[in-house]
């Protein structure tokens, strides 16, 4: 995850992967503060990919227009992998897989929200790594060989980055902004939108 | 906004408004607590409305695809309006303002997160009525006239429930399922979603 193109991170954007039954807010919470982060305090532009580029429908219903396909979306510099009950189907889609592993390759970071984690670990990225999860799947991913599970709000290993169920995923995002650009610049990203960090 | 049809709120819809630059967790946060409330713990179903029934684009870039336009969606048992800079410019739609007030009207309750409140206020719905909203509107709301300002994290005032800025509308919805259905009910949805209440 060496940063190929030479380029800053803030040259290239915070990729969202979107699918069929993601949980919303584990694609809304860190969207929205980083892009408020993006929008007022200077960080990466953020954007959305589904694999085919149509709407994808979240698991409470809500439907989601992507701005890309998978092949057709800009290099990422961070990607963002929500969780959900969708996560599974995503785990088995050789072509979604093969998009993750490439763009990790060439990403500055990979993030993963609640059980997103799946996806990470069905692309092969999470060989040695400590990574947290949703309380309900802390259990599968225990299982996973080379794979160390720790019960966190969030976990970062070396630019590999994980976090607990849903709401996590805002602490996490928060954690990313401040080891990017400072404390400062993430609590006033936090004080925006009126979360009083864990 | 008495129950005019004479049906258990649950049988009517929990109805988020949609619109241009709307501020995406406002949507979100309390999308994602109603909806497991619904999907786990028997509370009435989600959906969602657009002006025209077409995409919306919120405030950071997300599109979103309504359930229905204004015109063709069922009955709101609860009525949810979103902020973000996009609320200036629906407190001058009169399309808009019509429905929120007729939707109101026969609502058993409406929920402003952020700055949505501005819309209840334009829709005339707001006189008498304390609320609260986003740290930066504060001054604006204390200007309308027959509305007292509180600066909370969420404020009740009968079947008017406002919130503050973005990440409250969390807080208010866990406030909103607490009323309704209970202690026990409000902290599984919090736990599903991991989010320690405030």
């Amino acid at each position: 995850m060496t940063n190929a193109t030479g380029m800053p991170p803030n040259d290239r954007p915070v990729v969202f992967l979107l699918f069929d039954d993601m949980e919303e807010l584990d694609l809304a919470g860190p969207w929205e503060l980083f892009s408020v982060w993006h929008d007022r305090f200077g960080g990466p532009p953020c954007m959305t990919v589904s694999a085919s580029g149509h709407a994808v429908r979240a698991r409470y219903g809500l439907q989601i227009v992507p701005d890309a396909a998978l092949a057709d979306g800009p290099e990422a510099g961070v990607l963002v992998v929500p969780g959900g009950d969708g996560s599974r189907r995503v785990a088995e889609d050789g072509v979604i897989l093969g998009w993750v592993r490439q763009t990790a390759a060439r990403a500055e970071h990979v993030l993963s929200i609640c059980t997103g984690v799946r996806i990470l670990h069905a692309a092969g990225l999470l060989d040695g790594r400590t990574v947290t999860t949703h309380h309900s799947a802390l259990a599968e991913a225990a299982a996973w060989p080379g794979v160390t599970v720790r019960e966190a709000r969030y976990v970062r290993d070396g630019n590999v980055w994980t976090s607990a169920g849903v709401t996590a995923g805002m602490d996490l995002a928060l954690a990313f902004i401040r080891a990017e650009s400072g404390d400062a610049t993430a609590q006033k990203v936090a004080d925006f939108v009126e979360y009083p960090p864990r």
